[in-house]
């Protein structure tokens, strides 16, 4: 579509997002998820374009990750820098959190000339979201009381409940890949567990992709070995939406019949829910005996499902043989990054490139819920972007 | 009062700050630290009216913590971001000083496209400001010598003597709280010790609190239990500055009896002094045992005197029963960070808020310390950022 | 020279550095490294002249540093920042790479919106250099498959062949101390192994010297102790060089000897090739017996060789007693950094603010290289940057 024609039609959606921080989809009107969708794009264009997209002349956008990441610390990086903002890493083992400060005070403390924070806490089962909001009441009562000149927007890097960044890039994956979102309706996809020879990886990104996918009329398949449910709250809402939208939702547990004429699948490891909520508390006692011996039986009760391999014979029962392989990376490739993962090489392969496609409109997702959180207009910024036409790269 | 008011005044003040060093507030005249203060709050003003305070296009500030830090690292951060620049880490472990490299040498190594360097050195009594003045002096010599095409301002960010970003941000809130400088002529402010489950903090802040408080008429009453005293120069420069201000100087050892009709309150943990000359020993011998045996006798020692808690009995001696409560944060809050601690929960939640605004000054301060070394003339390069009005967030 | 007059004569050379990644000097023409010499050399100058260089309105420039740097990583984020990119570092460690990804995985994952990637990679022999060249291949294919909207250059910050960026640096050092390049005809310059208290240093400086300097004419004395030599590949590379730049190659295993009429001497440490073999086979096994075992045996053949420290007695065989000395820095001077080592302190000092002047060219070669990657016509561009006259500092 032309660049002038989509900020026109941008500027028909009236924008939720206005100083709201982005910490999960289900709390955003569908609007509103389209007009980070659209403004992503915008940003991506532009920068193609050479357009600089600077907004700010200086401010701060700290990151806060509690759990390691690459793709999603990069991601934050790009956006923040795209916009104009230096990155300042809160890593709290150089802090002086541990002499037992409150998050009230460490959230204002680093707020002072910030204009977003960005948090991954991913670890702890009914945690990471928590921790979240109570960094955003701190940041609302700082900014009430005078502390803070302006309040800082926060974006979810991934907590405990969902991983809107990733989502949402999926979801703009998924528009580019079938033309709308439109298109997307009575599609079929299948977010599947699959085996992993780590255990406790995080349940955020299958509940994102279930709570997110449901609301745009897609038939969700959710599969897992019996025992490897996610969330029952968040199930709930994926239910919830599949029906208003007119999709559907179905749980199952025997991978290859799961994806049958399936039209997307994505095959990822997860720990089950009350493993998560045992090793929740096991990490808070610091019971290291008991993590290890709860790791062991996971590994133990992992091996039992070796056969949740995505390969060439499920691919064969999706539909054109061909559905869509999804993954938010980096997957465990079998006889590449492990012996026996939850992807079979060629299969994978297949589809890299397009995975590589699918993270890169991470960075965009999250420059776009940056820009929203702080533009209460985004049409007219990316307008007066355009329009400005400074370059990005002198030439 | 008016922003061009403001920056008139200060275009009255002849500033001694250019192309120095901000190690010691007891080397600047009061006319410098009055336009810190000025400055600092003019950058404040600047910034929360969207204008721009960027006067460097590019540039690097380097920082090098040889402690842990958020606030003053951030601080830091803040600074040299709203000026412009951007902050490079000189983290040590990873770099080849372990080598055997020379602070000399390294001095130079970093300061290529320099502007600024930013050291906190507060562990060992006797080296961190020495350390300083070794970085300064190989700045010198490289400027001199044509390897430095320009000669990095150094900013004190907390030594074994000092914490000027400190105590300057401290003197700003207070400026701010009883209206003007001159105001403060006459005021009790009692820095006391106070019980900490911790042993081992620094005496910067107590040192930089009396240090500087002394010189604006204040009557400045330091309390501590017998054996806890700070570096006795460092007293003695204190009294001396009371003297010629026409405040006054007193050294007391209850913590109630000290605070009686006091105005402004400071209760903060420290080691003594002799014991942070045993541990600056033991730490350089890397005597494990003897630092583990050093601990456990302080901390018994300290726990002689868990009634030197900041509570509502003290403050109720004070004047109005409501002297301005400050600390530089983290506090040790009782029953919140720890079971007995600095503070009364109840008597800290009722300032909370002051300390956080307390806090905020310290990027501004920072920005000051930094604007003033660069520049010979701070009133007219402000004037030039608030005539060019480049907004710092696009409108 | 005049700067204009320095930017026509650089028009006259045609750059064939243009979107190829800096990996080892002897894959680059004469004409090349000219060009390379001769923007560091504008770069420095605007910078002094604080003319803005920013080429860049927002933009990444990502270190993986796999070893420890200062003067590196420190002049690798001065270029950047010279230029107007945001550095970013890739940590392995606080990455997921530990995960199992692979490098062609994370190459695409840190350069969506990525203009350059600095690599050190200097560990382990046969592999620092095929990696980069794996990030690449990695790279091309990304943004051939339209993953990646920019190439990002490659900058070889040291690997297991070469150290690019540090013997460009001394080669333009060597320009300016004796004049120009045409004057190195004929010179005599002495890469000579040194006795350093530690083993395992890189072979890369030595090999990049040898490969370099041998270009231009000059006579090329390698010395080192029986045992201790480079990797084979390498020297015929520069034998080869001299041959065909009508210079001369010879190798010897006298230290003074080799002193003899030299006009410049670059006396360092390195491990014996045969050593390094053996040393990163021990490491990919992990054999920590086995490295400290040849860590033994290292140190008590290098101790055999205290003899080959840098001293006044050999520089009185040198040229007029008066050899320039360099190095890469940190040196291990005897009595200074170390009881016994590379060079006596009395004789480094001498050099010493030389051997600082040396290393500050770094961060303009850095820049040199990122700016001829991503402009094809350098000398326009600095042309351009000195009309618009923008300024790096207020004034």
């Amino acid at each position: 579509m032309d660049i002038k024609k989509r900020i026109e039609k941008l500027a028909e959606l009236k924008s939720g997002l206005y100083k709201k921080d982005f910490l999960l989809t289900w709390e955003k009107s569908e609007t509103d998820l389209k007009i980070i969708l659209e403004v992503a794009t915008l940003l991506k264009e532009l920068r193609e374009k050479n357009v600089s997209c600077r907004l700010f002349d200086s401010g701060l956008a700290i990151s806060n990750f509690r759990d390691n990441s690459t793709r999603t610390r990069f991601s934050f990086a790009s956006a923040s820098n795209l916009l104009g903002l230096a990155v300042q890493d809160l890593d709290e083992e150089k802090s002086q959190i541990s002499h037992g400060e409150t998050v009230r005070e460490t959230a204002n403390m680093i707020s002072f000339l910030s204009d977003f924070i960005g948090i991954r806490d991913d670890m702890f089962l009914g945690e990471g979201n928590k921790y979240m909001r109570e960094v955003a009441d701190s940041l609302d009562e700082g900014f009430k009381e005078g502390v803070l000149p302006v309040r800082p927007g926060i974006v979810n890097l991934q907590c405990d409940m969902d991983h809107p960044t990733q989502s949402m890039a999926d979801l703009l994956h998924l528009q580019n890949e079938f033309g709308s979102l439109k298109n997307l309706k009575g599609k079929k996809i299948v977010m599947s567990w699959a085996y992993s020879p780590s255990y406790g990886k995080p349940l955020s990104v299958p509940q994102g992709i279930i709570a997110l996918m449901s609301r745009f009329g897609m038939n969700i398949e959710l599969a897992y070995p019996e025992g490897y449910g996610l969330i029952p709250e968040i199930v709930d809402i994926a239910k919830a939406n599949a029906k208003k939208s007119g999709g559907s939702f179905n749980i199952s547990h025997n991978m290859k019949d799961a994806m049958k004429d399936a039209d997307i699948v994505y095959p990822k490891s997860w720990a089950p829910f009350h493993i998560m909520q045992q090793r929740t508390e096991l990490l808070m006692a610091k019971d290291k005996n008991g993590l290890q011996e709860l790791e062991k039986v996971c590994l133990t009760n992992n091996a039992k499902h070796k056969d949740w391999e995505y390969n060439q014979d499920k691919m064969n029962v999706t539909k054109g043989k061909n559905a869509l392989y999804m993954h938010c990376l980096p997957a465990d490739i079998s006889a590449v990054s492990c012996k026996e993962g939850e992807v079979n090489a060629d299969v994978f392969e297949k589809y890299r490139i397009k995975t590589y496609i699918e993270a890169g409109y991470k960075p965009y997702i999250i420059g776009a819920m940056m820009l929203t959180n702080r533009f209460k207009k985004p049409a007219e910024v990316i307008d007066g972007l355009l329009k400005q036409n400074k370059k990005r790269v002198t030439q």
